[in-house]
């Protein structure tokens, strides 16, 4: 039931209207993973410079994250700075140095080529592509991408998409990449392209996912403060792949609670700054707040229905 | 178990991306009878000019609208003129033309003053108080408003506001309201403010049911095609109170239900110019709706929570 991350490992400064932090633990993979290895041991392939504190990888290597994958280069670590406005539903970034992530070509260690479920977080899809090369047969392919990639990369990305059986993204990306405004249309036009499922993300508006037939609605988890959004939509696919994989199945039902895990696992994140709030969270937290999601939706069927008036 | 609806009652020219409607039945009271009437009588108070199409609201009268509390004034009826632009997410007020709406009194009749559940509609807070103070002991009063009287008549909505049971607004309205960003301290701020409940309204975001300690979320309903947004916000609180009539309870198991039938009329009235597609729904269609939603959003308990892990 292996799990395989393959995603930027960083060192994110990021400002919030509640503070500042420098150099903190952070990109795609790094994010996966701190929220998959809570449900899921996790393979992990990335890039990291001299610079790199490694000591601060330790607590997902204590729960389970192989860094067998992560290649040490000589150079500068990804480095990323941002700001965040005053709701935090805008950011600006203020510098990107790519460092050794620049010449990043994922090598999956052979002990990670039997994978059986693979999140390719948001780089260049050729690369990604080059990834699903190096890998036997993944049961399940959840791939991220950004309006970067659309715009820059269209014909490696549409070559990708049918090997990849969820694409993750969020709603103004499935509209820069379908051209379509209406999301029932968008999810239909990329399912079109290749990818048997659609996942949408709304950030406070929730998630949604389309598949074959059916759709399922996940809301934003009402939060009184969101404290730092930077790693959420990360935080939400190691949820989701996390849970996936601690189930061993990607039945439809077992499809729907991951959007909930995700979604659940997305939440905490941006309670914190950075992985912060991943660190000591606890699996009966996040199996607290999916129930509490259920909470949030559940209606009984009205008596008229039943009685089928 | 009498349901009373106070708000306009106007003619709408409207344009969409999909055409234009001149001088349609429009107006707060009308869409909310349209909707409510699939699922309990209504009593209406409004007023219309000389110049009012009568005839149009026959098929409200035939679905159980007493049109007692209808003033027929000298003058011109209320008209409203608007233009959206392509996505349907904004909208641009060509021309209103307040007629004898301008100096609309409401006065309830009679027979209607034992009401035990009540609309008003968006009207001047201070009519809107003037309506409670001609009512016996409602069950639930709910109120809609909006950014024009909590700019302008802010006193006059905050004291209307303990006389309230339910606030009906949407993000922005909370927002402006409140003074806070965040959802949930808007709508604390608001239960603080008097109504014991606020329903926010985020368009194809959903609805949001805030009570005293607990939180429900609806899901907009996934529409391929959004014809004509014009009224939907009012459709919602036909449903939700028409359901709520219908019951006979305002009990948190029947609001959470009519938060769901709010959705579905307002998911149903956007599907077609002004009140179109509410004149031949059905309550089978509705309810078959309500269910559509409940399959949007359910998901198993995982195995691990029942386990208790």
């Amino acid at each position: 039931m292996s799990l395989l991350v393959v995603g930027s490992v960083a060192l994110d400064t990021i400002e919030t209207p509640f503070g500042r932090v420098k150099d903190t633990l952070g990109g795609s993979a790094t994010f996966f993973s701190a929220a998959a290895s809570l449900l899921s041991p996790v393979q992990l392939v990335g890039v990291v410079g001299q610079d790199f504190p490694l000591g601060d990888l330790r607590f997902l290597e204590d729960r389970g994250v192989d860094f067998a994958g992560l290649e040490k280069r000589d150079g500068e670590s990804f480095r990323w700075s941002g700001i965040y406005n005053f709701d935090l539903n805008s950011r600006e970034t203020l510098e990107t140095r790519l460092g050794v992530f620049a010449d990043f070509e994922p090598l999956i260690p052979e002990a990670f080529r039997d994978a059986r479920w693979i999140f390719l977080g948001n780089i260049d899809p050729e690369l990604q592509y080059d990834v699903l090369e190096q890998v036997d047969s993944p049961e399940l392919v959840v791939c991220d991408t950004m309006n970067y990639w659309i715009a820059g990369k269209r014909d490696a990305l549409l070559r990708l998409m049918p090997r990849v059986d969820v694409l993750l993204v969020n709603d103004s990306e499935a509209r820069e990449l379908s051209g379509e405004y209406n999301l029932l249309k968008a999810a239909r036009w990329i399912q079109d392209h290749g990818p048997r499922m659609v996942i949408v993300k709304k950030g406070e508006h929730g998630a949604i996912l389309f598949t074959n037939g059916s759709i399922f609605f996940a809301p934003g988890f009402p939060l009184e403060e969101v404290f730092d959004p930077t790693g959420a939509g990360d935080a939400f696919a190691g949820g989701f792949l996390g849970y996936i994989a601690r189930a061993g199945s990607a039945s439809l039902d077992h499809l729907r609670r991951a959007v909930v895990y995700g979604s659940a696992l997305g939440s905490f994140a941006v309670e914190r700054f950075g992985v912060e709030r991943l660190v000591d969270l606890t699996v009966a937290e996040i199996d607290a707040r999916v129930m509490h999601f259920r909470e949030l939706t559940t209606f009984e069927e009205p008596a008229a229905v039943r009685q089928g008036s």
